[in-house]
C-alpha cells in the first residue's frame, strides 16, 4: 500500500530518510536471515551479562524512598537526582573531583545517541559542517545524511592518531574556501572510540585548544564518552575536556551514557557542558520530542547508582569483556591472521577490535570479503563505512561484545578462513 | 557561563527553540514557586493511581518467557510483540475487528509525542502548513513553531464541533492562495480532544473523507488518540479512520499510546497505518534519534498486557476519574460558576473540562483571571494558548487528573472565587 503516499509527499529530512536504508538494518537483515550466521558486527553489550536481577532489586525497592510518582511525568530535563549521579560519575575519575559543575548543567537524553542528534538540531542547518575524526561512529554519519549536514574529516596521523596540526591544515583550508562559518561542531570521541578503540591524550586534546583558539571561530566541541566506564582495567588516564583548563573557556559538551556499559534497554544517556543556556535550548527541543526521558528508567538508575548496585555490576563485568577481547585476539592469532598481514592495537577498554588488513584487500560491502564472510557465516562492519569521505578499503570492525564467549573462537576462525581465502599469502609457504 | 556560545551559533530549530519559554515550563514554575497552590492546569494522570505494583509484578515475571534481552537494544521499530498488542488493541474497539492490519503497520514511539515529532520531520519542512482543530493540542502548537511548521485552524462550527464545510472553505482558500500544495497534513484529535474534550462522530469523519476526496491531493490525516483508553464507562462509539470504508484509500496515521492511561512514566506510544513506506521513513528517523524506544519498557508493557494486568488496571482506574470528573463539576456548579455564566460540556473520558468564562472575560497568562487565580493559590491553563491563531480569550482547560480527590473540591473553590472577584454577575442579586 505504499503507493498510497507520493515521494513527493516528503520533507527534506523524510525524503533522505525515505531512500536511505541503514547500514545497521541490513547488517541485522543478513544476520537474521541465517541462524548459523555468528556475528562479530553488532555493537552490542552480551546478554548473558545483563542486570536483570539486579534492576528487578532496584525495582522492587522503588515503592519506599522513590514512590509511584516513578511512573509520572518527569521534566524535559530529567530527575534531579540522577542529574546529581551524572556530575558524581564525572567528578569519580582521576583528577576531575573539582569539575565545578551541578545538576543544572547536565540534561538527561534517551541515550547519548538522543544527546548527539538534539546537539545537531540545536547547532546546524542542512548544509553546515560538521568536523570528524577518521575514522568516526559510523551511525552519526548517518545521522549528519539524515539531517543534511556534511561531515568533514580530520587527517589523522600514519598510525591513526588524532593530528592537532592536521586540524589546523584543516580549518586554514575551510576558511580560504570560504567555508569556516559553516562549521557548526566538532565532533570527537575521547575513549575507546568506535571503531578506533583509540583514546585521545591529554597532550593532544591540549594542543587541540590551541589550534581551536586560534582559528578564529568558537566552534563547540562535542566529546563523546559513551565507552569511557567499558574500561577493562583502569580507566583512559586522560582528563575529559570539561576537566581541562585549557578548556575551561571554550564551549564543550560531554556525551555520556549511563546504560551502554549497563543494560542498554534501560537507554539513558546525558549531556553535560557549563553551556547552560545551550543545554536550555536542549531541553525545549526535547520537550517537544518527548517530555523528558521515560521517568521510570531514570529512577531505576538513580536507584541502582546510589545503592551501589550499578558500580558493583561493573567492576563484575570489565574482566569479562577483557576475557572476551582476549578470547578474540588469540583466536584470530591462532588462525593465522598475522601471518597474512593484519594487524591491529590491543585495546585497553571497549567491546571493539579494529582490524588493518592488507593493503589490496576490499573489505567493502558486496566486496570479495564480505562474500566469503557471508559464506564462511561471520559477519563483521566494513571499516570503510566508518569515514565521512575517501574511505580506506582494507579496514573492518570487529566486536566481541554482544558473541557469547563460546563462539567468540569459532567466529574468528570463520573470518580467518574467509580472509585466507581470498589472501596470496595463504598460498605462500610461511 | 552562558557567554561562552554566541545566539549566532544555533541553527533555525535551536534559534527558535533558543528564545521561547514553554507554557508546561512556565506553568510548572508557578507550581512548584509556591507549595500551597492546587494545579488544575497539570494534564497528568493521578500518582495514587499509577500501577507501580502492577509493573514490579510485571518486572519478577520478564525473567522467565522474556530474559535477559529485555535489558537489550532493540529495534527501531520496536519489539513484535508489543507492535502485535498495538494492533490488537485497536481490534478490540467495536467494529474495528477487521481492520486489516498487522504488526509490520505499527511504529513503536516514545510516547505519542515523539509520533507526532517524527510525522511532522518526516512530512513538513519549515515554512509548510498542516491544519489543526481549534482548539488543539497546544504542546503539538508549539512542536510546529519549533519546527518553522505554520499551524492553520479548521474553522469550527458555533458550538465548537469540527465542521467538514469549514475544512472545504479553508482549503478552497488555500488554493485561491496559491498554498495548497504546503499544506503537508492534518492534524485530529478524535476521541477526548486536549483540550475540547470532544470525540468526533463517524458521520463527521464520513463527510470529512468526502471533501479531502475532493481537494486534488492526498493530505496525510493523523488522528490522535492519545485519550482514547481513558473513557468512563464506554468506549466513544466512532470508529477510528483506520476502520472507516470511506478512508480506506486516503493515507491515515493513528497515533496512540500504551502509557498515558497505564503509566506515563514508561513512555511508550506507538503510530499505526497503512502507508508501509512512510513508517519505514519514520523508523529510520528514530533509528538516527535513538534507535528504537527503550526495550525494558516495551517488554513491561507486553508482559502486562498478555497477562491482562494491563486491562485489569484501566478497569480500575476508570471509575475513579469519572468519579474525579464529577468532583469537579459538583464543586465548579456549588460554587457559582453556572450562575456567573461560565458552561462546559460534562466530558465522558479524558482527564479535562473545557470551560467557557463570559465573553467579556480575559484568562490570558498575565491577564485578570490568571493574577486571581495565583493570588487565590489555583492554577489553569488558558484557552487562547490551544488556538493556532485569533484565539479567543475567554476559555479555560481545568484538568482533575493529577490532582488527588480530596483537594479537588478545594481548587474549585478557590477557582470560582478567583472568578467571582472578577465577575459582575457575582456582585447582582441572583
Amino acid at each position: 500500500m505504499s503507493w498510497m503516499l507520493s515521494d513527493g509527499a516528503y520533507s527534506q529530512i523524510g525524503a533522505r530518510a525515505h531512500t536511505t536504508e541503514t547500514v545497521i538494518t541490513r547488517l541485522m537483515g543478513d544476520a537474521l536471515a541465517d541462524p548459523a550466521m555468528l556475528s562479530l558486527a553488532a555493537g552490542f553489550t552480551d546478554n548473558g551479562l545483563l542486570p536483570l536481577e539486579t534492576i528487578q532489586a532496584s525495582m522492587a525497592r522503588l515503592s519506599g524512598a522513590f514512590g509511584q510518582e516513578v511512573l509520572q511525568y518527569g521534566r524535559n530535563e530529567g530527575r534531579p537526582g540522577l542529574r546529581r549521579a551524572a556530575v558524581e560519575l564525572l567528578r569519580s575519575y582521576p583528577g576531575e573531583a573539582d569539575l565545578g559543575l551541578d545538576e543544572a548543567d547536565v540534561l538527561i537524553t534517551n541515550g547519548s545517541q538522543q544527546g548527539l542528534y538534539l546537539l545537531m538540531q540545536a547547532l546546524c542547518d542542512a548544509g553546515d559542517i560538521v568536523l570528524v575524526e577518521e575514522p568516526t561512529y559510523f551511525v552519526f554519519l548517518e545521522l549528519l545524511r539524515g539531517l543534511g549536514i556534511e561531515a568533514v574529516s580530520i587527517p589523522a596521523l600514519a598510525d591513526g592518531a588524532m593530528d592537532p596540526d592536521g586540524l589546523a591544515d584543516l580549518l586554514a583550508d575551510l576558511g580560504g574556501e570560504g567555508r569556516l562559518a559553516r562549521v557548526k561542531a566538532i565532533y570527537l570521541m575521547g575513549t575507546f572510540a568506535n571503531p578506533s578503540t583509540r583514546c585521545i591524550g591529554e597532550a593532544t586534546k591540549q594542543a587541540l585548544a590551541t589550534v581551536l583558539q586560534r582559528c578564529g571561530r568558537r566552534i563547540p566541541v562535542i566529546e563523546d564518552m559513551a565507552y569511557r566506564e567499558l574500561y577493562f582495567s583502569e580507566p583512559d588516564p586522560a582528563r575529559s575536556l570539561l576537566a581541562l583548563p585549557e578548556w575551561a573557556d571554550w564551549p564543550v559538551i560531554y556525551a555520556g551514557t549511563f546504560t551502554k556499559p549497563f543494560a542498554t534497554g534501560l537507554k539513558v544517556g546525558f549531556l553535560a557542558s557549563r553551556e547552560s543556556a545551550l543545554l536550555k535550548t536542549l531541553a525545549r527541543i526535547k520537550g517537544h520530542q518527548d517530555f523528558g526521558t521515560a521517568h521510570l528508567n531514570q529512577a531505576l538508575l538513580e536507584e541502582a547508582l546510589q545503592s551501589g548496585a550499578y558500580a558493583a555490576h561493573l567492576r563484575r563485568i570489565r574482566p569479562r569483556y577483557e576475557e572476551k577481547c582476549a578470547l578474540l585476539e588469540d583466536a584470530l592469532r591462532a588462525h593465522g591472521l598475522e601471518r597474512m598481514g593484519w594487524r591491529w592495537d590491543s585495546p585497553k577498554g571497549g567491546l571493539l577490535l579494529w582490524v588493518r588488513g592488507p593493503a589490496w584487500l576490499d573489505t567493502r560491502l558486496g566486496g570479495p570479503l564480505h562474500a566469503a564472510c557471508l559464506y564462511s557465516k561471520v559477519l563483521y562492519v566494513p571499516g570503510d563505512l566508518c569515514f565521512a569521505s575517501s574511505p580506506p578499503t582494507h579496514l573492518v570492525r570487529l566486536s566481541f561484545g554482544a558473541l557469547h564467549a563460546s563462539l567468540i573462537p569459532q567466529a574468528a576462525q570463520r573470518f580467518c578462513e574467509a580472509a585466507a581465502s581470498l589472501s596470496p599469502a595463504s598460498l605462500a609457504p610461511d
